[in-house]
Formats: C-alpha cells, structure tokens, sequence
C-alpha cells in the first residue's frame, strides 16, 4: 500500500503502478518529470533510445527500484530488438555487456552519479572522451542518471504498488515506444478517479 | 573546471555558476527542471517557500553538494526574516532546530528519501501525520528531497564551478525571491555566449 491514497485506475480496481501513481496525484509536477524524461530518452541525439533507456534502466537496478528498472528494461528491450538477457546484463554485469565501448565508459559514469555527483572524476570523462563520446553524450548521461536517481526516489519513498507479471511491463512499454511518457501518463490522469 | 565546455557568462568571464551553468548549455532540459522546482518551491502549498527551501537546504546538505546547499540555504533565509543560522541549524542538527514538529517529521522523511527511497518505512509517515502532515505535504516532502538529489547529482557529476562568496548568493537569492527560478535562470540563458 502507498503512503498516500492515490486516485484509483478504474479498470484495476486499484492506484496506477509505480510512479504513475503519484503522477495521477500531482498532475502539476507529472508534467514537467514527463517532458524532461521525455527530452533525454526520446528527443534528438546522438545515443540511440534503446541505450538511453539502458543508462535509465541500470541506474535504477542500481538504487533498486524493481517499478523503474523493470518498465525501463521492457522499453530498452523494445527498442533493441526485444533482447532483454543483453538488458538483464546490461543491469547486473555491465563491463561484460555486448555493448559499445562508448557505452560502457557512459554506463561507468551513470553509475557513479548514483553513488554520488562527486564519485565522478575527470578520469571518467576522458575516458568516455577518448571513446568518441561528446560533451553533450556525457551531459545527458549524467542528467539521465540524475534524472533516475529522483524517480527512484520517488516511487519507492512513497512505496508505490509494482506490478510483478513482466508482460505488463512489455505492454506498457509498447504504449510507451508508440506515445511516449507525457501522452501515456496524461491518459492515465485522465482515467483516475479521486 | 567542469568536466564539459560550458558556454561563458560574459559578465564573470566564466561559466555561470553551479547548475546554472549545465542549464546554458542545455535550455531544453533547464526548462522542465525549473518548472519542477518553482512548482515544489514556490507553488501553492500549505507549507510555506521557507519551509520547503529547507527541505532542500537539509537534502543538499546531506549530498554534501556545495552550490546548492548555499543557493537554497540563502533563499530560506531570505524567506525566514534572514535567520541564517536557523539555516546552518537546519543542515547539521535539524532535530534541535526552531522549527515546528510537523517540519521535524518532514526532514526525517526527506533525510530517509537522500538515502534511497527504500529507506521511508510506515512509521516515519505516521510521524508525519500525527504532527498533521497531509498526503500532499508528505508527496511534496518526498518529491522536494527526490528533486534535489537530481539537482545535486547533476551540479557534482559534471564537477560545476560554485563561487566561494556568501555575498553572491544573498545577491542571487533575492533575485530568485523576487522572480522565481525559470526567469532567472532564462535570463542567463540569453546571457550565455556559446
């Protein structure tokens, strides 16, 4: 059970799962969490979706949020050709990950930004550097990491309802490929009942 | 120096200081965090901006984030008849401090929620209400922390400059007083030469 009562979702017969829950609460705050997750993990740039959602989706095995972490993982699934055991690795065995060295020096810097902002030191950065990453690449992985680092918090500090059944998760993540964060949570908002 | 090239605020001959800086470099990701904050900060809530300015004083303390302890710090004092050592009570000794029960319950939760989220357990939320905390204060006090240990991680990863001066931030706490968080930051945003 949540801390707070949150509205109901009328075709569960119970709160929105994980942070929607919250979000159908406090619409005014959904809004710009939704534009901001939305610019780093869908907006232009120069990391594909899939990655981003991966530095999302290990950022939050990180702080264990089993909500984040399993919705994040289903849409970077969806978004790498539906090979969630290379998301499962990606979580847990990162540096052994059939993934891109630029990657893993991105995935180096997500997770010491959820240690912490200062366990991130220059040696880092010129590793990614020296990868081919950019300023703007190690700009959004910090702020994606941050970013999770908040919405970890949130739903957990409020003790939100998360579904077990994976194929929730990969339903919802097919909403959230085709719409994105801000339409799939305004619909949510839109079906809660107060 | 910050771990990526910032643009340069012409009147310093530098970056602008501490988050500020990383917000010139990216204006669309600026745009939804200082909604998020003047929302939780400023916005229409029963806890007044004093309140809710320590609330992140305390959490960016607690991230031993110099910048934003000191920005946050010197707009609660601004707000609370300038007591600045109410300020410093608050970050190192809050359950001492001159403040309400209510809020004491609330910087529990929020001193819980910089750990992880995990760490907010029934009992610090029934503190919260027996002291006549509401549902929305107890969601804002969770958010504010979350929102902040976003904000803090962002200024340390990216290693952000943050001026030593106490004098600079009474300067610009008045400033954001008087004209909230997204104008003060736009109006470096048009001052930044890139």
């Amino acid at each position: 059970m949540a801390y707070i009562t949150l509205p109901i979702a009328e075709q569960l017969g119970r709160e929105f799962p994980g942070i929607v829950g919250p979000m159908t609460f406090r619409p005014e705050t959904a809004a710009p969490i939704n534009d901001l997750v939305n610019i780093l993990l869908r907006g232009e740039s120069t990391l594909t979706p899939g990655e981003r959602e991966l530095i999302a989706t290990h950022v939050s095995w990180r702080n264990d949020c089993f909500f984040c972490q399993t919705i994040h993982g289903a849409v970077a699934a969806a978004q790498l050709g539906h090979d969630e055991q290379l998301v499962q690795t990606v979580k847990t065995d990162w540096i052994n990950a059939d993934i891109s060295p630029k990657m893993k020096a991105l995935l180096n810097i997500a997770g010491k930004v959820q240690i912490g902002g200062k366990q991130v030191i220059e040696d880092d950065v010129a590793a990614a550097r020296a990868e081919g990453a950019t300023d703007l690449e190690i700009h959004d992985t910090v702020l994606i990491a941050a970013v999770f680092c908040m919405c970890n918090r949130y739903v957990d500090g409020l003790n939100t309802w998360a579904p077990t059944e994976m194929n929730i998760y990969r339903a919802n993540a097919a909403q959230i490929v085709a719409r994105g964060y801000s339409a799939v949570t305004e619909t949510a908002i839109a079906k809660a009942s107060r």
